[in-house]
């Protein structure tokens, strides 16, 4: 999506390929919404710090950045036959995928990569291969996003004033990305509509990613504070609600997703306002049975007992200008916190799922299976 | 209630009278949770000054500063009449009543410490009565929260978890609190039991005000993110809740509280979680017909968009003591913010409303209005 620094606009991705260079480039996402920036990962190994220091987060953009990452690396191969080629790039592979364990998009991307490199005879052509294979991951991820972009931007009307929680925008993605392409699609369509930001406490996705996103597009949006939501629904200030999802069980049309998202589908219910959930394929688990057997990540308390942000030296504190991004503890000293990630939505508060195949009923994934990629 | 500074163990109220030296002592509630501090007032434009500039806030404390105030402004007065003393008095409550000017409970305190001097004949028989009116007042704040105490404490169970939201405590009133009432009332029956502290974005009094006096009363807490109650319930770790009000309507049994305070009781409704809201009787608004017709504060954008806490220099600023308290701004920079302060709970929401006189049903408020000081 385009992105201005210094009065210049642009359009950027989370991830790129430079050929030239041999380097993946990738958004400095620690840095935002503060700063914008560019980093350029010289080797395979740099590429894998980066995606386990969280300089670029989101499913869809640590796939690509996977997939980009083998390329880079078997690229860089010199010398000897295909047998130690084919030693080499297992070698990346294991370093790549060590760089997130748990994840499984970035798995997902790098067999894609390795499934097609088989076909080439030779080291060079296999490298060819495995670089087009990288560069098309990237690119269906977009369309995939762009699908759901076309198939959401059908609920928006005029007028609309929209809620979202958590950060399921472009930089979790390519481009594009998920919740948010039904807003750029209606903004590209000439809809106006006006966008509530959930804070997303503790780590505040909402006020710092997506709100960022919106602004660089030029979408109108405030962020609200989590507790905020309901009673902007009961004035009948909120008409839809679009958000993501980390895991959508196939089998039974639970959604996980951040903490909070729940509650805003309680509260959607109660108020008739349609609660949609977009997703990409490659989120959809169809092997779990109950939304209880998901676990739910207990985070640190630090995330809720302060907030991260930027100190106004100037007006804070005299003759300071190195240090800018700082910690605060707001919370009681003496206190600890609890720090689930995640909840679990059942189907039943679960208007439809946006999918880059079409909108369905929660219910109604599991009767769609083989569209919706079971079984690939 | 009790605090523990440096090691030493004391009883305070939030507001006491100091009758040698003519002071109001006051807890400097802008310090807290990070620092406690008595701070006292030598006359009534100071006493006056630190109502205005929050030193004290929650609507019994303020209506307690008021009397003592209004005494304190009387018992310094020299020479003259009767005469002369009236007049001067009507100064002091204008003072007093203009530092927080939209406030009812300083008018109402300031008005029963007014009627009982009016018995005096002498300057000096009227300044004795507006002390002995000023300290009844104060006893009979407390008197009610040991009511509401009383009444609560029959709902606690042992093993319960308990949530609450925002502060409702001692630190808002002149000791022992409504919401907390039934929590202290329970320890002192030897019950065990866990509360859940709301954060209470965007101003944080529950992981600040309310985590601090749980604390000090060392009762088993700990801090949540406003969305992650919904989660807790969902898995059955949520047995009560309790909250406090700022105003609730006496014909309707509308529950208007922080922001955050409906959607805890929608999320309750559908967990059968039981839902009560504690009060004293001066909250509670026989006027009003609609929970539509109460105004919702906005309050300003930068509460949304940045967090208060104490920065922890020493790891992120080397050379610097003197300032710790610190704004940091989380939100994206070009970003605004929408921020009501406030929500309206509607009764079929509310199990119960725990009163000086009883529980109520919030539907029986109005048939039972005489015993809750209707026309009073």
């Amino acid at each position: 999506m385009n992105v201005t620094v210094h009065g210049r606009t642009r359009h950027y991705r989370t991830v790129t390929f430079d050929r030239a260079r041999n380097t993946v480039r990738l958004i400095e996402q620690r840095l935002l919404p503060h700063e914008f920036k560019i980093v350029a990962t010289r080797n395979f190994r740099e590429t894998a710090a980066a995606t386990r220091d969280m300089v670029v987060r989101g499913a869809g953009a640590i796939g690509a950045t996977a997939a980009y990452g083998l390329a880079q690396g078997a690229l860089a191969f010199r010398g000897g036959g295909l047998k130690k080629f084919t030693t080499y790039v297992e070698i990346v592979y294991r370093t790549l995928r060590a760089a997130r364990p748990t994840a499984v998009d970035p798995v997902n991307a790098m067999s894609t990569v390795r499934v097609a490199m088989r076909a080439g005879k030779t080291v060079v052509e296999q490298q060819a291969l495995a670089l087009a294979a990288a560069e098309e991951f990237a690119d269906e991820n977009v369309r995939h996003c762009e699908a759901i972009g076309q198939h959401g931007v059908k609920l928006i009307r005029n007028g609309m004033k929209i809620l979202t929680h958590c950060n399921a925008g472009w930089l979790a993605f390519v481009d594009i990305g998920t919740a948010t392409a039904p807003l750029y699609a209606a903004q590209a369509q000439g809809k106006k509509f006006h966008v509530f930001c959930d804070e997303t406490r503790p780590r505040s996705q909402g006020a710092t990613l997506t709100a960022w996103e919106l602004a660089q597009q030029n979408i109108s949006h405030q962020v609200i504070a989590d507790s905020a939501a309901g009673h902007l629904m009961q004035r009948g200030e909120i008409d839809l609600i679009i958000i993501g999802s980390d895991r959508t069980l196939g089998r039974t049309g639970e959604v996980t997703n951040k903490i909070g998202t729940y509650t805003k589908a309680v509260l959607a219910k109660r108020h008739g306002i349609p609660f949609y959930v977009a997703i990409p394929l490659s989120t959809i688990d169809w092997r779990l049975k109950s939304g209880f057997d998901i676990p739910i990540e207990e985070r640190d308390e630090s995330e809720v007992l302060g907030a991260w942000g930027i100190l106004n030296f100037k007006s804070q504190i005299s003759n300071l200008k190195s240090a800018r991004r700082a910690y605060v503890r707001v919370a009681n000293s003496s206190s600890g916190a609890r720090n689930p990630g995640f909840d679990v939505t059942p189907p039943e508060l679960i208007t439809g799922i946006i999918t880059p195949a079409g909108i369905f009923k929660p219910m109604e994934l599991w009767k769609n299976r083989y569209r919706l990629g079971y079984g690939r």
